[in-house]
């Protein structure tokens, strides 16, 4: 039985980036992943410009509140600005270039302006209220790096330099089927002994989120022509298979013969709960993922166990998701897995879901995160837990 | 000077939904916010079915491992089984209807099969490895409610509900625009005193980041008549309009008379660091959120200060983000304002980055989340502080 941890090492040391890269414009790149680092080809703010609505001047001209400096020019956001003549002021405004021969702008609160001349009521030190020429970020300076995932702040630094487009990877395909006869589809009628199919709504929404692109194959037949035959097509489309069900040993599941087949497939004992079995190989060359049948536990391995392994084949260089500590206000007894236990967050602490059956979706919903308790440890109420919100993985 | 928490509190009681409800299919849902409640309609599992690949029997016929029991039939997932004979067992697998008659399922890993007959070489207790009937959600319970926002394991839930279609939200539509003529947008000519439009991007791509639908008209002119134009436009429109820059009293900030000549407009002072100015009011009844013009500032008051009154526009009840407590690696002096701090979590707890000036976007950019520093407090290093990682204001 492997932990969590070499499941994921393992998943990784086996991972490689899939997918070539594009370029795209930057406004539609949000979520996108960066194929490129991306450098700083200017100085920003490019000339060092007013940090106040005031008045530029240089410092050694002012004596005191006494002496009036006549007015020389008016230098708006977006002007350019003369070179200021000795012995004078400048109005200026927030974020106007400040002119060659001021070396601080004064604040007009501290100023009193009458008949084309300034008075300085309060004079700071010389360099203030300018921001410089390259303050921000030094031309040749690297920003973002290659496998970087584009954030809104993201999308707005890269605008602050000019840059318009960006050589992204392109989205990771991943194709997903379910195998199960008792399955039907949503808005379908219902049978004795038949179950909606939730995996593939889980699956495919989980994927999108994730910004990959998602090869949706449905559902095959439990008998292994149908399996068979969604495989090729599944591992001719796709970067990577991915299954839910049918990788257990049993008569019925027919995943594991068929993938054996036309690929290799390694049934992984996990020491994970919710989520046995895992299992990982390839279909004639394309990384294969099977994961567990249960509601609860497709969704927990796609977070935990799948997600840095997939975030790796699409180019992504941070697949690791940092837990903080929360208050637990439950406990629990000691686990011989790590158990990934579905929890609500409130100003007091995390609350317990009371049905941690596998089976379960709605534990998953009704909560916002989930509580890894390590294996051959228990959890005390009060204590403080790793808490990982679910938000944090997407 | 208002504090962060009595300004979104004073926009949210300013509040209503500004959106009408439509139909779209479930697998389209994701990240949508629900415009009813929903109700299981069926029992999950719709019968008892099995937990284990293994033997269906009725526990009072079963003495010990001496007694051979007649296998009587074979249930697969999503056969219909028949009522099991009395003294027989039913070979049956994960998934499967538990038949009428049996109580009990054995795991086949605690059975012998030989010549159509099987053994039971352990006895679990009775009613052992059976899923109730309705035991994960019972019919007419609510799973989920009016104003949630749907992620992948809610549109999993509903999938096992049977459910195809909802009932949502519309996405609500916020104009997005500038004010400067030093802008320039990226990919464009830069010229001496102008620089790139940074803002547009970041509010556009966080905008679509929560669902939202940007109209984006671009950047007016620094003359009433240009920023009259696309006030109108925009009112007209969109749901919200929401503008960066030009809400200071500054001779050449336009946006604050034009707003008070075609709606009211109020300037906020908010204590709260980077963020000033903030201005609200309306544009001939639609509403009007005036942004502060520096990169960072436009951000922060973005997540921290619209976030909550845009969720509650868009029909999301939770407009709440939770801060966790970590470990700042950092010392600040006390701040006059609710300071938030651009930091990056790694395993020891947070790093600061160097420079927090509001003009700095870069600082959002290296690193995940904010530290919220409160009002007239200080913060020393090793101390716990309030952590705000990015990704939860998704």
């Amino acid at each position: 039985m492997r932990s969590v941890s070499e499941a994921v090492t393992s998943l990784l040391e086996n991972s490689t980036r899939l997918v070539d890269s594009q370029e795209i414009k930057l406004m539609e790149a949000t979520g996108r992943t960066l194929a490129t680092d991306m450098i700083a080809s200017i100085n920003v703010p490019p000339a060092d410009n007013s940090a106040m609505d005031g008045y530029a001047i240089r410092h050694s001209d002012c004596s005191g509140p006494e002496t009036a400096i006549t007015l020389s020019q008016r230098i708006t956001a977006g002007s350019v600005p003369a070179q200021l003549q000795p012995g004078t002021a400048a109005r200026i405004f927030t974020g106007a270039e400040v002119p060659a021969g001021a070396d601080t702008v004064v604040m007009q609160e501290h100023c009193s302006e009458e008949d084309g001349a300034v008075r300085m009521l309060k004079l700071p030190p010389e360099g203030a209220n300018i921001r410089r020429c390259g303050q921000d970020l030094a031309s040749g300076q690297k920003v973002l790096g290659a496998g970087q995932r584009l954030r809104a702040q993201d999308l707005g630094l890269l605008a602050s330099l000019g840059i318009a487009k960006v050589q992204v990877f392109r989205r990771l395909r991943v194709a997903i089927l379910s195998t199960g006869d008792e399955l039907r589809e949503p808005g379908e009628a219902i049978e004795p002994g038949q179950i909606f199919n939730s995996n593939r709504y889980t699956m495919k929404s989980q994927l999108e989120t994730w910004g990959m692109e998602v090869v949706d194959l449905g559902v095959a037949r439990d008998d292994p022509a149908s399996v068979r035959d969604m495989m090729l097509t599944a591992a001719m489309q796709a970067d990577v298979v991915m299954t839910s069900g049918g990788v257990s040993v049993g008569e019925e599941d027919h995943v594991k013969a068929v993938v054996d087949e036309l690929g290799a497939i390694d049934l992984w004992r996990i020491a994970v709960k919710p989520g046995k079995p895992f299992a990982f190989g390839h279909v004639q060359g394309t990384p294969f993922i099977g994961l567990p049948g249960n509601p609860v536990s497709v969704f927990v391995t796609l977070l935990v166990i799948a997600r840095p392994y997939l975030f790796a084949c699409q180019g992504i260089t941070d697949t690791v998701v940092s837990a903080t500590r929360q208050v637990a206000l439950f406990s629990m007894k000691e686990t011989q897995r790590e158990d990934y236990l579905r929890v609500r967050s409130g100003s007091g602490g995390l609350d317990l879901f009371t049905n941690q059956s596998s089976g379960v979706l709605f534990s998953t919903s009704w909560g916002d995160g989930l509580v890894r308790q390590a294996a051959g440890s228990d959890i005390r109420e009060g204590a403080l837990v790793d808490f990982l919100p679910y938000a944090v993985f997407n």
